[in-house]
């Protein structure tokens, strides 16, 4: 062990990036492996890193899969600021909408986030924590979504069309979950951006 | 014990019976406690059947919830058939169609279902058991949606829009997972009706 003190940033950085590591793994362990099979040890096996160092991050799996809960909402929020934040000038066409919300909803990150519905409908403490979150998501997304199609809310019957389209994308989200459903998928949304655009009287 | 022998078909209805209460309750045991807490002993207790009379009828929890699973989509199916198929003479409102559709994925059998699926997500031999199931349900709800809206699937679109509405109700469905999303999804589909008999050209 040497004495000579680790310069303070680089420690700190690798901690960040271990953590970050653990959390992603720990999404894409409830994606694939399910509410059940995402503990701390295959967490940490899936990440790369040691289980001590693991175990330093997140003592318990209840930690590690709040952490991945709230890591997990963050990311799915970032991400729709991306994609669907766009200065108006360039705003998309409502086909463009509806597959980009198309394509958030089939992720690995929705998948995680639909493992965690499921396990919070019948754990009161789990519930508790993931419907704020999930409060917040929702809330840009329909943000998000109002200002990618340029859709006016204070006409009547707007909000409940934008509401149902990310309802749709939610569906199809599942429906996706056992088999590949791109192909139907695809049809679909082509024939939902022309039902949004009469809707919408764009 | 008594030696004389009890009449054949009461004994044989008895255990239909029993069979039928407990897979009820295997249904309502998944839709509440979720699929972890879906054991012989705690659904044989919920459905008032000794464990042994259980255990009769379902040596494994896999064979209990395999049954289950065929179980609950005989009775969606069956449900949707009750509600929609009815004399073309006597066709429901639009709305009536949506909101009868509203109401049948929120329902303890839609819980009870989505547990399963995401179940099924990641386990490939649930998956090979459910997927069948679900097509059968997904094709008669369909059918069933198309006769009772009068729909013409000849016209371009009107087979994306109608399947669109159905993945729009499981999506309404998983909204209503946390919380009970009445309120919202009653406007919503009040507003979608006013849409669907835009895009049908009722």
């Amino acid at each position: 062990m040497t004495t000579q003190a680790l310069p303070r940033e680089p420690r700190q950085d690798r901690s960040r990036a271990t953590r970050r590591r653990l959390l992603e793994a720990a999404v894409d362990c409830l994606a694939s492996e399910g509410w059940a099979g995402t503990t701390v040890a295959v967490v940490a096996e899936r990440a790369g890193v040691s289980r001590g160092a693991a175990q330093h991050h997140f003592r318990t799996r209840e930690e590690l899969v709040t952490a991945a809960v709230e890591y997990g909402s963050e990311v799915r929020v970032a991400q729709m600021r991306e994609r669907l934040d766009v200065p108006s000038g360039q705003r998309p066409s409502t086909l463009d909408v509806v597959t980009m919300l198309g394509e958030m909803y089939t992720t690995p990150l929705f998948r995680a986030a639909l493992q965690l519905w499921v396990a919070a409908s019948s754990d009161e403490q789990l519930r508790a924590r993931v419907l704020p979150l999930e409060a917040r998501v929702g809330r840009e997304a329909h943000r998000l979504t109002i200002e990618a199609l340029g859709a006016d809310e204070s006409v009547p019957g707007v909000r409940e069309t934008v509401q149902a389209t990310l309802d749709l994308v939610r569906g199809l989200g599942l429906a996706d979950l056992l088999t590949d459903d791109s192909a139907r998928r695809t049809r679909l949304l082509r024939q939902w951006a022309t039902t949004l655009d009469a809707a919408l009287s764009r």
